[in-house]
């Protein structure tokens, strides 16, 4: 462990097939309006809309509905949502979906009572909230950005051009999460595998980085070895509860803060993936996956050392008598070949990436100066080709 | 993960070398009244008392002084101190030193306000408080029993005969710590490898129950493998900041309820050593050493699919052409190597047991009907006699 930090997070898990019966003891711990966020038709087919509605009326409480969040939640969308929140003088955002879904309500939470336009204030000064913050909770239908358990928010902004994450404070966090790993069983596969990779990135581009020895990769170590084992289960068989219960709890902790305790990180697969999603609005998880193999094998060289230990510890890859660098390629041989197992889309062009469009992508990217390698603009061109 | 459960762990965690910057801002979160408990004058020696009270000064605090807590806190100090909380309406309990001066703290925050007697409510009876709770907060300057981020509260009834943990919930964590590894320095050598097998054994204790394939389990390899690796470095060099720092952040999630999420704990080494501790006072980490290898040797047939998992995962043992069995007595073969190692006690001999008072210690056993194997009295005698 490296340097100062700080770790506080307060929010409340329920977990399990049971973890619903706390959602009335929760609500109760608010005042009587209930904003309720969503996003399609899906909660109203699988009977998690019925249970919600069920407990807000057993908590008494007043019911503001507020559907449609899309998948890459718009500021507009935000704008409309806090004005909702104000009118109503809402007391608990409840957020029933997945990422999209609490990353919305999180930027509602904190845009409600604010004097100015939030994308300004909160997604392009990156300043903290200093208004009233409203309550957030959430039953989380899809596994993968852990929203529930931190302050992240991506929102995208159609008029500018951007879609930009923001991370809060713990003020901002939810307050509870009920995670029944059964919510997840109706999300299609496609999902549901984009999900599974958007927790491998997250506990890459956090493992990916640093020289030190730190107990933090230790654990990050941990994780992924649980995802790799159970995403080969759940990819075959979805309605393995071991499977994803195992992986419902990984996608949690892989970005609640935890393990970027003592070091950096890298991101930098992130700001790719977001840049393809503003221009194809491809599912998230699935952008990550596309250039991830082009990315990491151009940085390999950058932090060798960490690929080795990647290569080892997480792949199981033997050492003896091998060069650093063929260790190296070798775990990220393994990485390629679990993403075709769990079957992620392997190309950006399946996504709707192109040549026609390959510079817009880049001109959208965010390059950050940190990680093992920060990119020119032209490697980033470079990366998008060879993720084609 | 199996069954239902729930995570909720508000303490606010302050890490690295600045960590008492955050003192004084954290102060003022509380009322003017602060206790001020430790044990003996080694913070007055090495000048962590100093800042703290500099830190007291500043944020305008009046302070109640607490000294004298001793390494296991007995019942009779505990009503002391609540008298000193409540006569002084104290809005703060500031616990400057290891475990025991925490779980004190602990103790005394549920105590000064409680019209019952502490000891039968809440270590005999077990209930949870329902008076107000003073808040605790703590600067650590011992690592081991993760006391600093969790509700646990070890304390001694010399008049009863009994040394009994208990598990308080999130109203009674503390509400921040500060963890700053240089605090440490300063532990003499036996101290110090006394916590790091409190660690390792919170970590063992947690892992060796359950047959379900689980996240928990990999998370805890990665913490085994991270303090396996630092304590060899600061064992011989205790001045090592970065395996000191490992150290101290593994210590604190090794027992900060994560590790028992979706599944079932063991638990009986500690409770041998408690009562080890009852009878001869030795220090908590070495009488849970001196048991270790004769508990874990008598039950390995009972959970051996796991202590396979344990040479493997955790020791790096090959498994190739070898029985299940074999496996597992070259993991264990490997913690008695790193116990010698790092220089713990083998021998509960040394602390003080003898065939002379092994009676008396088995009758203070608490046998927990948990792990992989519930002890009969006779099986107590018998590890007992063989960690002799």
């Amino acid at each position: 462990m490296n340097g100062n930090f700080s770790f506080h997070n307060p929010t409340k898990l329920y977990f399990g097939e049971e973890a619903m019966s706390h959602l009335v003891g929760e609500l109760k711990n608010y005042g009587p309006t209930v904003m309720l966020s969503y996003g399609g038709g899906s909660i109203k087919r699988n009977g998690i809309y019925d249970a919600v509605m069920a407990a807000l009326k057993e908590a008494g409480k007043r019911v503001v509905e507020d559907a449609g969040v899309m998948p890459n939640p718009t500021i507009e969308k935000v704008r409309e949502g806090a004005r909702l929140v104000h009118d109503n003088n809402v007391d608990l955002i409840l957020a029933v979906g997945g990422g999209s879904t609490i990353d919305y309500a999180k930027a509602v939470s904190v845009s409600a009572w604010c004097d100015e336009d939030p994308w300004e204030k909160y997604w392009v000064r990156g300043e903290r909230p200093d208004c009233r913050i409203v309550p957030v909770g959430s039953v989380l239908t899809m596994v993968g950005t852990g929203s529930e358990m931190n302050g992240g928010s991506v929102i995208t902004n159609r008029a500018t051009g951007f879609k930009r994450g923001r991370v809060f404070g713990s003020d901002v966090m939810p307050k509870f999460a009920i995670l029944n790993p059964r919510f997840t069983f109706t999300v299609p596969q496609y999902q549901m595998v984009a999900g599974f990779f958007d927790i491998m990135s997250h506990l890459m581009e956090q493992y990916f980085a640093g020289t030190a020895d730190c107990t933090t990769d230790y654990i990050n170590e941990g994780l992924m070895r649980s995802l790799i084992h159970s995403s080969r289960i759940a990819a075959k068989n979805p309605q393995d509860y071991e499977a994803r219960a195992n992986i419902m709890w990984t996608a949690t902790w892989a970005l609640n803060s935890l393990l970027k305790c003592g070091k950096g990180g890298d991101w930098e697969v992130h700001q790719i993936g977001h840049a393809i999603g503003l221009v194809t609005d491809a599912t998230h998880g699935m952008t990550l996956a596309s250039v991830s193999l082009p990315y990491y094998r151009h940085v390999m060289h950058d932090g060798l050392h960490q690929f080795v230990r990647f290569a080892v510890n997480v792949w199981g890859v033997r050492p003896e008598g091998k060069s650093d660098e063929l260790v190296a390629q070798e775990g990220l041989a393994s990485l390629e070949q679990w993403m075709r197992e769990i079957g992620v889309v392997m190309h950006s062009r399946e996504l709707g990436v192109s040549e026609e469009n390959i510079e817009k992508v880049a001109d959208a990217v965010l390059i950050l100066p940190v990680g093992y390698r920060t990119l020119t603009r032209d490697e980033v061109v470079q990366i998008l080709r060879e993720s084609l």
